[in-house]
C-alpha cells in the first residue's frame, strides 16, 4: 500500500539515509536537489526520482507540481537553512513532524525555557558581560553547522571579540553561554506517537574543524567549530536510564508548552558530560541529525531493539508505513 | 536444552549486551536491578524477567530465591563495585568464570606480578616519591571507572597532590605509576576452555571526561579520567600477532600462578602504544569490559571469524551453550 | 569458475580483509607470510594456504613456485615497504592494479604534479627554508606509516631540526610542506574499469601515536605520527559530492599522465579539512589502505550501495570475479 506514497526530502544533510530507509520500507523516493548536485544523487539506486532546482527559493514552484502526487516530506537539519522557518511553515505538502515545534527550536529563549521546564540541566546564559564567569562560548542565534562560535576565557578577550563577533554574525542576535568543560555526546532519539514509546536510536560526537585537531597541534590555534563529520560512541550503561529520561521529559513538556501533539519523530539532545557524570544539554534538534548517518545498518542501540538494520531514516519510514496501515497518518503529518 | 537455563546478571555495565547475547543463543534471561531502574530494563524485549532490589547489599536474599532455578550468573565490571570482592566469592549461584582470579585482579601488586611474569611490559611503579621520574599518574587501589586518577609532571605538584589525593581516595592505598605517553587501545579477548583457543573479539578506546575534551580547549584544565563511554578502533595488522600473543601469555601464566583453571572467558588488556609501536599494559580486566558494548552486532575482529553477529556477551552465552551440550559446565562455572 | 583462481597477498597491512573478501567471493586464498607469523595467519579459517619465508627478499623464489597455479596477487600498502618498488615492478605473477602508477605514487614531485593537474588542492611545498611560512611539516620521501614526520612552527626550530631530520631519514630526500590546520579525513575509493564507476567504500581517520594522545596531556610533548590504528568517520553529506568529484578527477588525470589504463581499483585520498570546508589532499595512496580494515562487514557508505556486507577487500575480489566471468581479466591485471 505504501507503494503509492513517495517520500521526499531536500538533497543534503541526511537525505541519503532518509531515502534509503524509505526505499527499504517499500516507498517510492524523490529528492529535490540543486541542479549541480543531480549527478551526485543519481549515483544512488534507491532514489527513484530527482527534481532539480537552481536555488532552494524555487521550492514553492516545485511544490505546486508535486501536489497531485502522494507525497510525504521528511524535513532534516538543513530545511530551515535552505527554506527559512517561514518556508517550512508555509509548506503545503504533507510534512512529517510538528511544525509548531520550529518556533521553540529556533528561538533560543524559548528553547532554553522548554529544556529548563522539562527539568534538563542547561548551561548558564549571561545577559550582562560584567556577570560572566569564564570560560564562555558566544553563539549567534540560528548558527548552523557550528559556524560562528567563539570560545572566550577572560574579560579582555570578551570585550574585544563581541564587536567582531556581532559583525561576523551579521547583525543576528547572539548569546553568551557558560562553556561546560566536559566531553560531547549527541543522543539520537525517536518518539513514536503511534506506540507512545521513546527509543534511543544511536549516539555520536561531531567532528569539528579545526577544534578536533587542536589536540594534535603543539602550539596555540584559535578554535573553530565547523561540523564536517561524525564519529560513533556508546554511553556507559549506568547513565543510559538518565539518557532515556531526559528524552521523555523533553517530549512530555513539549505537549504542555507547544501543543497537544508535541515533539515526535527523531530528535537529538546535544550534551556535554562533566566528570561528575552530569549531562548538560547545550541544544535540542527537533528533527533528524547528521550524526545518524553513521548508522545506515543500525547502531549498538537500535541493534538491541530491532532484529534488522534500523537507521533513523528507516525508522521514520517505518512509522509512516505503520500509520498508513493503521489509517493514522493525521497523527504524524503537519 | 539451554531453554531450561536462565542467564542472570546485575543491571548495569554491560547487562544489555550480556542478556541480548543470551537471548540470541536461546537462553531465558533475568536481570537483577535496582528498583529505580526496573522501568529502564523493561524497555528491552530480550529480558524475560526482572528482579528488583533497593540496594545491592540485598543481593544474598535474592540469591536464596533463585537457588531453585537453573541459573548461571555472568559477572561484569560492576560486580566487584556492587557486591564487593567477598560478595562475589560468597555467591553460591553458578558463576561464569574463575573466582580465584579476583584476588589477582584486584590486588595491584599481584596483578603487576602476574603481568610481568607473563612477559608483558608494564609501566614502572614508584615506592619512594624521591625516585620518581616524571610524568606519573597516581591511582588508588580499586579505583573504578577512572575516578580518582591524578596526572603529575613535577616534584612540587607531586608533594602537594599526594595528601589531597590520599584524602580523596578515603584512606585506600594508592600507587604512583609511570605515565606512558602514547595512545590508549583496549583489546577485548575471549579464551575458551572448551576449544583452548584465544579470540580477539573487538577493540575500543574509552571516552573519558574531561580528559578527552582537553584537546578541544585552548587553556589549561586539570584532567579527570571518568569513563562515560567508548569509541571503536582497529589495530594495525602488523601489530595484531603481538596482541594475540600477549593474551595467550596472560592466560598461560594464570594457570601457573592462580590455579589450573586459570583465566578464561572474556578479559581485556588495557594498553598504551608508544611511538616505537610498543604495548604497555596498564591494567588487566578479568571479565567483560564496557567497551564491548559498541559491538552488539559484532566487530571487525569477530566478523573475521564468525559468519554471524557475535558480541562478547553472545560469545559467553555460546560458550555456555556448548558446555551444556558437551556436558562440560564444570569447566566454565565456579 | 573463480574456484580455480587463488587470491594471494603478503601477510601484513590488510591481508586479513583481502583474503576474507576473496573467500567470501568464492576464491581460494593464499598468504605469503614471515615464518614467525605463520601461526598468526593460521588462526583464520578463510585462509586456505600459507607459504612461509624468512624475509621478504626471498619473495622471488616463492614466486617461481607459484607460477604454475592460477594466482592473482593483490598488493596493499606494505608491498613497497617489503618488496621495494622494483620488486613490485619485476613481479611476474598476475598483479591486480596498474604498476605504472607506482612511479607517480612514490615520487613526491610526480604525485604532487598529478594531484595539482587534476585540480586538487594540495599544501604548499617549500624548496628554500627562507621562504617558509609556518607551521610546516617535514616528511621524508617514502616515509611509511607516519614515521619520521616533524612539525615545526618557527625558523629557529626548522634550522635546528633539518640536520637531525636529514640524519634520521638516513640520507633520503625530504620535503618541507605547509602544515594545514584542520581535521584529517581519509576517503577510501574504488574505481572499476569494468563499470567505469567510482565508488566511495568508507572513510576513516588514522590513530597515530603519540600525536593523538597530546590532547590528553596538559604539558608539552613533541608529536610523533606513527600510525597504529584507525577509527571510523562519516562526512557531512553536503561535502560528499566534492569527495566523489575529487576521486573522479584523480582517476581521469591518471589516464592522461600515466597511461590509458590509469589508476583503478582501491585508492585513498588523505585529506585535511579546514574551517572553510575546504579539502586539502596531503597524499594519495594508489592501493588499499589500512583504514578499510574497520569495515569488514561494510561501512555507512558501502551500505548505501550494496545490499550485502562489502569491504574494500571483498570489492576487489568481486571485481576480479566479474572480470573472469566477462573474460576481461586483462583490463585489471598487470
Amino acid at each position: 500500500m505504501n507503494k503509492q506514497y513517495r517520500i521526499v526530502t531536500l538533497g543534503s544533510h541526511s537525505a541519503l539515509q532518509i531515502l534509503k530507509g524509505a526505499h527499504d520500507e517499500g516507498f517510492k523516493t524523490l529528492v529535490i536537489a540543486l541542479n549541480k548536485q543531480i549527478s551526485f544523487y543519481k549515483r544512488f539506486p534507491f532514489i527513484d526520482e530527482i527534481v532539480g532546482l537552481n536555488a532552494f527559493f524555487e521550492f514553492p514552484e516545485i511544490e505546486k507540481k508535486l501536489l497531485d502526487k502522494n507525497i510525504i516530506v521528511i524535513p532534516h537539519g538543513s530545511f530551515v537553512a535552505y527554506l527559512g522557518m517561514e518556508g517550512n511553515k508555509k509548506m503545503t505538502l504533507p510534512y512529517f513532524g510538528n511544525k509548531k515545534v520550529l518556533d521553540f527550536e529556533f528561538d533560543r529563549v524559548k528553547q532554553g525555557d522548554w529544556l529548563k521546564k522539562a527539568g534538563i540541566t542547561t548551561p548558564k546564559e549571561y545577559k550582562n558581560i560584567n556577570d560572566v564567569e569564564f570560560p564562555v562560548i558566544i553563539k549567534s542565534f540560528g548558527a548552523a553547522g557550528g559556524k560562528g562560535y567563539f570560545l572566550v576565557n577572560n574579560h579582555k578577550d570578551l570585550v574585544e571579540k563581541i564587536p567582531s563577533f556581532a559583525k561576523a554574525s551579521e547583525g543576528k542576535k547572539y548569546i553568551i553561554q557558560q562553556y561546560i568543560v566536559g566531553v560531547p555526546l549527541y543522543i539520537h532519539y525517536f518518539y513514536s506517537p503511534l506506540t507512545k514509546a521513546l527509543e534511543i536510536m544511536s549516539m555520536d560526537r561531531r567532528y569539528e574543524t579545526n577544534v578536533d585537531a587542536l589536540g594534535r597541534i603543539p602550539f596555540d590555534v584559535d578554535p573553530n567549530y565547523v561540523v564536517v563529520g561524525n564519529s560513533p560512541l556508546v554511553l556507559r550503561e549506568s547513565m543510559l536510564p538518565e539518557a532515556y529520561e531526559m528524552g521523555e521529559k523533553v517530549v512530555k513538556k513539549s505537549r504542555e508548552l507547544i501543543n497537544s501533539q508535541g515533539l515526535f519523530g527523531p530528535f537529538c539532545l546535544e550534551t556535554i558530560i562533566t566528570p561528575d557524570q552530569k549531562f548538560y544539554v547545550i541544544e535540542i534538534s527537533a528533527r533528524i541529525v547528521a550524526g545518524t548517518n553513521l548508522f545506515i545498518q543500525g547502531s549498538p542501540y537500535s541493534d538491541l531493539t530491532y532484529n534488522e538494520p534500523m537507521s533513523t531514516g528507516r525508522r521514520i519510514a517505518r512509522e509512516i508505513k505503520i500509520a498508513i496501515e493503521e489509517n493514522k497518518l493525521n497523527l504524524i503529518l503537519d
